[in-house]
């Protein structure tokens, strides 16, 4: 480090600003605030408010180095503890010197949020395929070997296998074998599966792996460099089996009254499937051929709908999978156009509505084997909840509704340009104004999930909503019409569409289900675990959805316990994380075995706790309230952790 | 047994006739002839001089009991060996007393000869797919575990599976599983391969097993009750590969010159093994699902083509095949219509031109094994030979051409009805006379391999042909039209198709070359050993060809060395039968992959031995002297024994 420059600040006077998990540095002027540098950088850095400082859109967290003191507007934005963990609001601070910071996933803004890149744990990379580059010795009339018996003698000699080893081949890669073995003269990369041959390759091609989240709304997939554990290309695309049905339930009613209809939806899926795997191996120069590996995770419906399998008896009590173990199916058999010999590897299932994404989920967190009280939940259609207290590991779904997709709301959309993502009620009284973000900034057409929950946690706040969900016909943002009463989000001249947007009773109503059965989840197995809510020490929250929303809404409405923040964790889309672990390691997989082994399923539908728990958590409770418990909670755990 | 009968006799004064191995017994009086007997019991034994003694092809063998004295005729035909060791004439021979014989298989007339039984030596059951009855817990909702699960609990439960042991389902099993059953009410037979369920049937249902042996022009097929190892149904059919070309090089040729050539060979080889396996299961009342596992055998150009495997190297030197070891491919992935999740094994390939079938006529032989030094052969268009001498095994192949297949014969045909399967030249001079007998004793149309054997063997005998092979102008048999000399086998006044039946100087060069490559080949392996022709101690003959042709004819053409004819034995389709022995044992394909292992590969192409004799052989030899040198090796060999 060069001797003349300012402690803590880079070359030349200015400082470096180190953004995570973005991944970008930027070198700017002391003075500019973090939002500032952000934006230098294009990092898109959301800010509701305007750099106002009344809304927390803009946090992040402080890793490294020091910023300027907290403003009175941060201090009345974040609890105590909350600064104290080093959240900011970046257009409020200023670095003093080089800095780190953690921009959380909320705090992003994206112009498309389909394609979701989930925290990955460090794996050590043992992919189930390997390759081998060898030569082989050319056949003469004093050496009539077969093809195949000298390509493993070949891997004998060059110690890619033990003499007595097993080598078989896949019977597709014989169909090509010796015309293959032929063209490559003799010298060729082996990639095996196990023990056996799934595909023949030049030297030193790129071998790669696909993973690929099958959600009941959307797809995401990931093309993963199998020698590197590099994710090349990612994408999403929306699950085709919509329009057969928006939920699991739906598709099952589908397939229960349409012959031949499971073999429909698999069909739909699997053609959009190698429609974007074309795409992707566009993107990243890739041939099919070098896709030797999948790892595809989905809830159980999703699974069963991949695999061809029958879904009939998930339609009714008590939900009964067809198949539980983990499975590995020849790509081929299932129509997914991968290298000929690959194989695709469906991790295990736990029940009806607890699939191998939860379990890809809950190794992707680590909440598997957390040392500390974790719950994990990913928040969907379904919602599946797994709670580690002292490493009993106990799981549930619960029937969320697809009102966070958007669905079943009035002007809901899913999470697309033009869709409101955050909503903000400034001032009060007469005075009350809506403050909106939209995705991409563009006109709103309409409200996506994130955005609802701001809404509905906004209007509570700001005594639109009464406890009940009913919409307060005195309070100024409230109108009467066709004997009705309705919120206007959007008066029609300011939307993208000229129609006024409005959140109705109804609206209400659907979220109000929604946070209820997910809040009624999470009660429940604490309730199994002997445990409350205060106990949980990491509350993560997985999946596109979760992702985005605000943790603060999500605890004012009720949906999530009024835990400090610094507890939460947003994790993007964890299920894909957890097949791309498994995709580059053996040892993952396994884990993934045992992880569905240890599970404790809870079936909500027959348990009492949880009926009592879903009356109950349907009504908002008072958020002021909630938050004092929560920090008197907080104290509470410090004093009883001193005293042990 | 009643004290008043004649000793030796039956009941009642009259005398049981035993034969073997068709299983007959019938009741005679004493005095009837051995031929008399068959007739009255239904067995069709050969007879073509009408029970004159003058021809062999009543053949039969004593095994107990007594009979008449040979009479002038038998001790003129047989060699006194031959007599010794059994051998009589069934028209001359009238039993003394209750006897049982040997009826061997040349000596049988059968109207259609596509369905062979060979003979199969003494399997200790251990198929590959075994069955459990388990009667299933019903899922409720307080026992949720998923259908896969609780199948295997059921299999534990009942002790059909170790607590720790490795469970797996086929994919396409799955796809039906939950349907089936709740449709079986959870009581099920569950068939397994190794750890993979490849069918849910109903209890008790019968498990059964295909083998084939696919053949350049003819396939057999059986279908095997796997929990008895009976034989339920066979049957037969042309290979439909014919319209691509008669033998394997014009085939492989014909993939050569065609895009996707090999698949449409695959592609109608396996339409009519559906076919056929369709047939067979009508008759013997199965279902496709009971249809758990199949053995295919075929030479290496059969077997790669049924398994949908590149051809075109070997088509040339040095003719390597794609693929030697064992294989197990899903039947489903090559289209055959077995049980949802059966396989099809393959056996192991030695060369380009020695396949599975020969290791399973090696295997259902005891050629690998024997003790004594044992050459076993399977004539075909391509003839393969395995010598056995102090436990070395040596084998090659040579190309006989398809003139034993009717092909390249002027009135040459396929063993089917009116086919001339027996030929015989009786008297002398100008008194010479044909005698003939077909294949269910129709109007000739033509002639078949064993035919023509005898028929140049005949000729040879009468002096109609010379040893070079050209047709003596002098005989009176022969005459002289368009510049050739023909010799006329039937006249048009006799023929079913009213034209004259011929045989030409070119269907004797036929012969010439097709018997000339075999016993070069014979003679190679022999000297490969350090041995000569008198060493061999059994010479075995498998095939359907080899099964009908006469011993005696091939002697005297040259295509057998001038063995005593009891060191010779005939076996019929021993491939059909070694493919049976590794259907209902997964030993006997251990034991396959060792002979396959075992076998030293002698490329003829390039044996400077092979060229030699195969010029050589090209003549005939003087019969007479070769039967006295028979006859003084055999007693050398004696005199050789005693000294030792």
């Amino acid at each position: 480090m060069p001797d003349n420059k300012m402690p803590g600040t880079g070359a030349k006077g200015t400082i470096t600003v180190n953004m995570q998990p973005v991944g970008r540095r930027v070198e700017i002027s002391p003075g500019m605030s973090l939002l500032e540098a952000a934006q230098s950088a294009g990092v898109e850095l959301a800010s509701l408010c305007g750099g106002l400082g009344v809304c927390d859109s803009c946090k992040i967290r402080l890793v490294r180095g020091e910023l300027t003191p907290p403003t009175i507007e941060e201090q009345s934005l974040f609890y105590p503890e909350q600064l104290e963990a080093g959240f900011r609001l970046a257009c409020q601070a200023v670095p003093l010197g080089d800095v780190k910071i953690d921009i959380p996933p909320e705090s992003l803004t994206t112009p498309q949020r389909l394609q979701i890149e989930g925290q990955s744990a460090e794996v050590e990379l043992a992919p189930a395929v390997v390759g081998a580059d060898i030569k082989v010795e050319v056949p003469d009339i004093h050496d009539l070997r077969a093809d195949t018996r000298r390509i493993r003698d070949a891997l004998i000699a060059s110690g890619h296998l033990a003499g007595g080893g097993a080598l078989r081949f896949s019977p597709v890669v014989l169909t090509q074998l010796s015309k293959q073995v032929r063209d490559l003269n003799w010298s060729m990369r082996v990639a095996r599966h196990g023990d056996e041959v799934v595909s023949i390759l030049p030297i030193d091609t790129a071998m790669v792996g696909l993973a690929v989240d099958v959600g009941t709304t959307k797809l995401a997939a990931y093309l993963v460099d199998l020698t590197t554990g590099d994710t090349l290309v990612k994408s999403g695309a929306m699950n085709p089996q919509i329009a057969f049905g928006e939920d699991v339930v739906s598709r099952i009613a589908y397939c229960q009254n349409h012959t031949d209809g499971r073999r429909t939806l698999q069909r739909r899926l699997i053609e959009a499937l190698n429609e974007l795997l074309s795409e992707m191996c566009r993107m990243a120069r890739l041939e099919r051929d070098q896709i030797l590996d999948a790892v595809v995770v989905g809830n159980t419906a999703m699974h069963h709908l991949f695999a061809g399998l029958p879904v009939n008896q998930l339609g009714h009590a008590p939900y009964v999978p067809a198949v539980s173990e983990a499975l590995d199916i020849p790509a081929r058999e299932l129509g997914l156009e991968l290298a000929p010999g690959a194989y695709v590897h469906l991790p295990p299932n736990i029940a009806g509505y607890v699939g191998a994404d939860h379990v890809a989920m809950d190794l992707a967190t680590g909440a598997w084997n957390a040392q500390r009280t974790t719950l994990a939940l990913d928040i969907g259609t379904n919602t599946e909840i797994t709670l580690n207290h002292n490493g009993r590991l106990l799981c549930c779904s619960c029937a969320s509704g697809p009102a966070f997709e958007g669905a079943h709301i009035r002007d809901g959309m899913r999470a697309a340009p033009g869709a409101i993502e955050r909503v903000q009620i400034v001032d009060s009284g007469e005075g009350a104004k809506i403050r909106l973000q939209t995705i991409g900034d563009q006109p709103a057409v309409g409200i996506c999930g994130s955005g609802i929950l701001d809404a509905i946690a906004a209007m509570l706040q700001a005594g639109v909503l009464d406890r009940r969900g009913a919409l307060v016909g005195s309070h100024a943002l409230v109108r009467w019409r066709d004997g009705l009463h309705e919120f206007v989000l959007v008066p029609a001249g300011e939307t993208g569409h000229g129609k006024d947007m409005l959140i109705t009773r109804r609206d209400v109503n659907e979220i109000q289900l929604a946070k209820g059965a997910i809040r009624a989840g999470i009660e429940t197995l604490l309730a199994e675990a002997g445990i409350q809510s205060q106990d949980v020490q990491d509350f993560i929250v997985a999946g596109a959805f979760g992702t985005y929303i605000s943790i603060h809404s999500a605890i004012q409405v009720g949906m999530f316990p009024a835990l400090p923040e610094s507890r939460f964790r947003q994790v993007g889309n964890a299920a894909g994380a957890g097949a791309r672990q498994m995709l580059v390691s053996v040892q993952q997989r396994q884990i993934a075995q045992e992880i569905a082994a240890r599970l404790e399923y809870i079936e909500l539908s027959s348990h009492p706790d949880f009926t009592n728990e879903f009356s109950h958590r349907l009504f908002f409770s008072d958020f002021k309230k909630e938050g004092l418990t929560a920090e008197h909670a907080e104290n509470t755990e410090k004093i009883r952790q001193k005293k042990k």
